[in-house]
């Protein structure tokens, strides 16, 4: 097992099969040393876990927890594209956390270190990144919560 | 003529003229191996062919048939970006999709399905990329969809 | 002093101190030769300068003044993380601009030219960019515009 699976599994977490493509874009795209992943909702179990904005039809706290939920399908996605080694994450680079918001509503960065906590627990310093939370009056599926990044990933042959 | 305007053109697609850069950015910028294209609206003849919220003033399809629209702009001001050489992109990295949104609405993938689609249509397998498709409030100049996107560029000495 | 900043001191600007990193994300991450700069807001001595959203709560030019401070702090967490030598700057490759926006608000590139020609007048040609600019219903901590930015770096040695 990955040191990164095992640093999930420390903290309860096992990762899911990831979504089948849909549509005409791939959930993870590498281009030389960089793996692109395709924004993610808070899908488990074929079930979005939170729709609608924030915080009037769901909590900060509650969307935290989305955002979790959407690092650990962008983390499911990542080894898929990857053989199944996450080890090959470097670490990640740039997150960008959509929150569905009500005008008004200013708590982005709460909502966002759902996401950016959960890289850190798992990929420790390598995991720090560069963010931008932005709120949206609608996202994918009526969404509450969309994460997308960006990981360097170590050369296949080390 | 390039393989890529070949397969515009069995698409019944003819480049146009790029837009002229406006203001202090440009509408490419290459940096090592990737080429970042700035946000397209569906611009054509100078007109913008989508305007206002999905889906409210534009339907669902009409601002699909938009997003295509910008990709075709993307992939004109890739082209005078790469003196003319389309076949310099070897692929597509990542595509930014910005739909403006009446709150509600969810359908930002099959918007953002008319860019990606075209992409693959027009560059097979390579057209396939990572993607963020979001829910604006309001766009630039009042344009129902907005594409970016990241290509991949071959070495221009191939 | 760097001709960066030399050319920040011809038009008045003194960087300020970087913010402190807050949660688990950090101001800037470089990875290879790019350097991915947070979304920045336009903060100056603690004090958010413009809330809410454009054009109802704050003007499209105050809102561009707003921009403009994002750079100012987006270069302020670039030297903090280049050793104090922004001269290790190469260029800037694609900048994010995202403005609270009111529903029908479509000046959104007007208030990013605040952001980008600051980059213009202190970088020159280099400091041209790939842009996308958005309209969003709300940004984090209320500000009315976010900033973030990729640069390319010149290698350390140089």
């Amino acid at each position: 097992m990955s040191r990164v699976e095992t640093a999930l599994e420390a903290l309860g977490i096992a990762l899911p099969e990831p979504p089948a493509p849909v549509a005409a874009y791939v959930p993870v795209r590498i281009a030389g040393s960089m793996a692109f992943v395709s924004g993610q909702v808070p899908m488990q179990g074929g079930v979005l876990q939170a729709t609608g904005p924030v915080p009037s039809q769901v909590s900060p706290d509650a969307a935290a927890d989305a955002a979790r939920l959407c690092v650990i399908n962008a983390l499911a996605a990542l080894k898929a594209a990857l053989d199944g080694d996450l080890d090959r994450v470097e670490g990640i680079v740039r997150v960008g956390v959509f929150v569905a918001s009500d005008a008004g509503f200013a708590g982005q960065p709460q909502v966002a270190d759902g996401a950016s906590q959960l890289l850190v627990e798992v990929l420790g310093t390598a995991g720090k990144h560069a963010r931008a939370a932005l709120g949206c009056i609608a996202l994918p599926l009526g969404a509450s919560v969309e994460v997308e990044l960006i990981a360097a990933l170590r050369d296949a042959s080390n």
